[in-house]
Parts: structure tokens; C-alpha cells; sequence
């Protein structure tokens, strides 16, 4: 049985990662989610850059360009990681270029792997299923908060974990047990439970509620971006 | 009010120390848990070193030297980490010199510390009571296993957090909410959680599981290991 396992933080992946291992990168608070919705609405091709000043030079016409730094948009874009600015009819057959505190240094640092893709609460069913149909190893690498543990990404985390052990796959790291664990306690009721949340509180300082509720709706959408090379398309 | 929080590794420490932190270690399976026992049978004194060299250097009368490395007792030292070989009348009023694969590195890491204590599920009551009273801020340190988080570290952090945060405390982080989470959920059955534990499984393969059991039995003991300088002795 192949097996799945849970790294909470982007610092800790070569502690868990083996060259088998298919990555599943999650950023659901928000750069995941944004990503996901971009694809939902027709975006060609999202491309994680490292720093903002990567993310500045694609600031010409046919590129939607996003960068965030601690919650907020960087001074000069005009999109930071909120899923609301990469949905509607504007954004379809785009090029979207994005940079985020956490989300896309955790893509730059799974690029090693044979394999890499996106998944958050919008697109769990659909990461689910592709995982128990190609049966591989899989690591899920949570991107936690600048290096820091956090709640939603293990939450997220732990969902995938649960249905795959059930079915498909096998663990044997604590960080995988202690992610499922976390999630069957907070299922039901997980915008309740991630009230606790540090990153939550710190995005609603931001005044970021409608984003949080968005990003905690699970199954919105079935698309699956994967990662080729620099950028992402869908699967 | 006095701020509580948990550290998964001692290579996050960093991320979550500030200098008014009392800082609690934790190695249940088995440093914390050896070291606790030997004050409880009379030892006066433990000395933690990094290196096994170190330790070998101690191997002279007076001094019982421990060394472990991936949970066996190092070749060329008469005892490990487990705490039936600090118990007693052969150990009362003895020096300790303990060097393991990541407890006594946790110690060591946290030693720029202000005050820094050893906890266990052995002392867990005293320790609550003891932190209660002083109201500091408080950080608890998990000392994981090989950079990785584990579970029974986890819950005993948990278990502390509980009630500090029921009665003194306050907490921001959410790796002190998924410790929380954790020991609510595995309390009342610590023995029968933690079987799923990865490093319960290694230390079975070893056949210590005299030794787990006796790790996981909480309130054995009164006492509270405190760092000065380079050794530990009772507060």
C-alpha cells in the first residue's frame, strides 16, 4: 500500500520528503484557495514567483499579477492572494503571476518532486479521488505561517489523510495522525472551530471575513493544478 | 495575563522564544521522563551533554553516565534513557550525565533561557501548580523526534496548556490550540492513543514497552528538575 504523510511546515520538508513522493501543496488561508478559484474561472496559468520584484516584471498586458506579504497587497499591485480578485469574466484565459508569504515558497520548495498539486478545502473531493486512482506515495506539505504550525492547512491536511487511510493508503509519521486527528475533531464545524485560528484573527484584523468563509466552503470546484516545470496548469 | 505556547521541535524554538519565556521541556518517551525519576530516587544532580564523547569523559566514580542514540543504550555505557536504570538505593545522591538522541539537545537549545524546567507526564500536576503560581510566560518545548513532531510530547504540552489556560494563562499560537486539541482528545487514554504513535512503535521493536508504560502514567512523582548553569538539580 503506498503511503501518505502530513509536513506542517515548508522548513521541515526534507525531514519527511523521499523522491517518491507525490506533494500536495496547501495554502488554504489563501494562497491555495486563490489559485484554485483562478482555475475555476477559466484562468490559463498560474506562475509562483519567489519575490515581489520577480512578481513586478510580468506587470505587462495579458498577465493578472498578485503579490502579498503578511495578509495585505503589496504596494503597486493590484491583487494580493484574496480568491475574490481572480474570479469573473476578466481574468479567463489569463496568465496569472503570484507571490505570497507562505503558499508559493511551499510550491518553490515541492518542486523537486515528480509531481506536484494544489489542493485546499475548494478542491478536496477532486484531490481525493485523483490520489486513490494513481495510488502513489504522497506527502502533504502544509505552508503553514512563516515557519509556524497552523490550524487550516492541517485541518485541510487531515481531511485528505482520513479518506485515503480508509481506503487506499498507509501512514506511519505523527504528524500524519496527529493532522487527522485534528480534523475529525474540527469536521462539522470548521469555520467554528478555526475561530481559535491566530491566522484567522490576524485576517480579520484585515477585515478579510468574506475571504475566510470562502476559503473554508469545501468541494467548490473540480479542478486540480499541477505543476510543469515554473508554472501551473490544470491536470 | 501571562502567555502560554508550544513548540513542536527544538529547531522551531527560535520561531516561538522571547526572552521572558520560562521554558518547559519535554521529551516523554523517554529523556524527561528518565530524568524526572532519577530526582525522585535521590539523585542530586543531572548533567546533560550533547556529545557521547562528553558523556564518556564522566565515566568515573560517583558519576552514572547515560548515553542513548535512537532509542538503545550507546556501546560502552551501562544505561540508555530508561528510567528503570535511575531507580534505586544504588543512585541516591549521585550525579546523572545524560546525553540522548533529543531530549538533552532540547535542553540545551533552550538553555539561553531564563529559567528553564523539565517536565514529563510523571511531574505534570506539580509542574501546573508550580506554573500557576509563578505567572510567567511560559514556553513549552517538545523535544520531537529527530527535527520531527511527535505525538506523546505533544499531549503532554497539551495537558499542561489546559489547565493554565482554565486558570493563568493565555495563549496566541495555533500549535498551542492543535496541542490542546490533541491531549482533549486522547485523555482518559493516553496509553491506547499513543499506540498509534511512530515512536512508540520504534521503542516496541526495542521491547521497552515496561519502560512506555511506566512513561505514561501520570502524577508518579513531585518533583521539578530546574537548569542551573550546566546541570539540573530539584527547584
Amino acid at each position: 500500500m503506498p503511503n501518505i504523510e502530513v509536513c506542517f511546515t515548508p522548513e521541515q520538508f526534507g525531514l519527511y520528503y523521499t523522491k517518491q513522493h507525490t506533494v500536495v501543496v496547501i495554502d488554504v488561508l489563501r494562497a491555495t484557495s486563490a489559485i484554485c478559484t483562478a482555475f475555476q474561472h477559466g484562468v490559463k496559468k498560474v506562475i509562483p514567483v519567489s519575490t515581489v520584484e520577480e512578481a513586478k516584471s510580468y506587470q505587462r498586458p495579458g498577465f493578472l499579477v498578485g503579490a502579498e506579504r503578511n495578509g495585505q497587497i503589496v504596494e503597486g499591485f493590484d491583487c494580493g492572494n484574496s480568491p475574490y480578485s481572480y474570479m469573473g469574466e476578466n481574468v479567463k484565459d489569463k496568465t496569472v503571476v503570484l507571490t505570497t508569504t507562505n503558499g508559493t515558497k511551499a510550491i518553490k520548495i515541492a518542486s523537486v518532486a515528480p509531481e506536484v498539486i494544489i489542493s485546499s478545502l475548494l478542491n478536496l473531493e477532486v484531490v481525493i479521488t485523483y490520489l486513490m486512482e494513481q495510488k502513489k506515495d504522497v506527502l502533504i506539505l502544509c505552508s503553514g505561517w512563516m515557519g509556524k504550525y497552523n490550524l487550516e492547512d492541517t485541518i485541510c491536511a487531515g481531511a485528505l489523510v482520513d479518506e485515503l487511510l480508509k481506503v487506499s493508503h498507509t501512514s506511519s509519521e505523527d504528524s500524519t495522525i496527529g493532522a487527522r486527528n485534528l480534523y475529525l475533531t474540527a469536521r462539522d464545524n470548521s469555520f467554528g472551530f478555526l475561530k481559535a485560528s491566530s491566522h484567522r484573527r490576524r485576517l480579520r484584523k484585515l477585515n478579510l471575513n468574506k475571504d475566510i468563509k470562502y476559503c473554508l466552503e469545501p468541494n467548490q470546484t473540480p479542478v486540480i493544478p499541477v505543476l510543469k516545470g515554473d508554472y501551473l496548469e490544470l491536470i
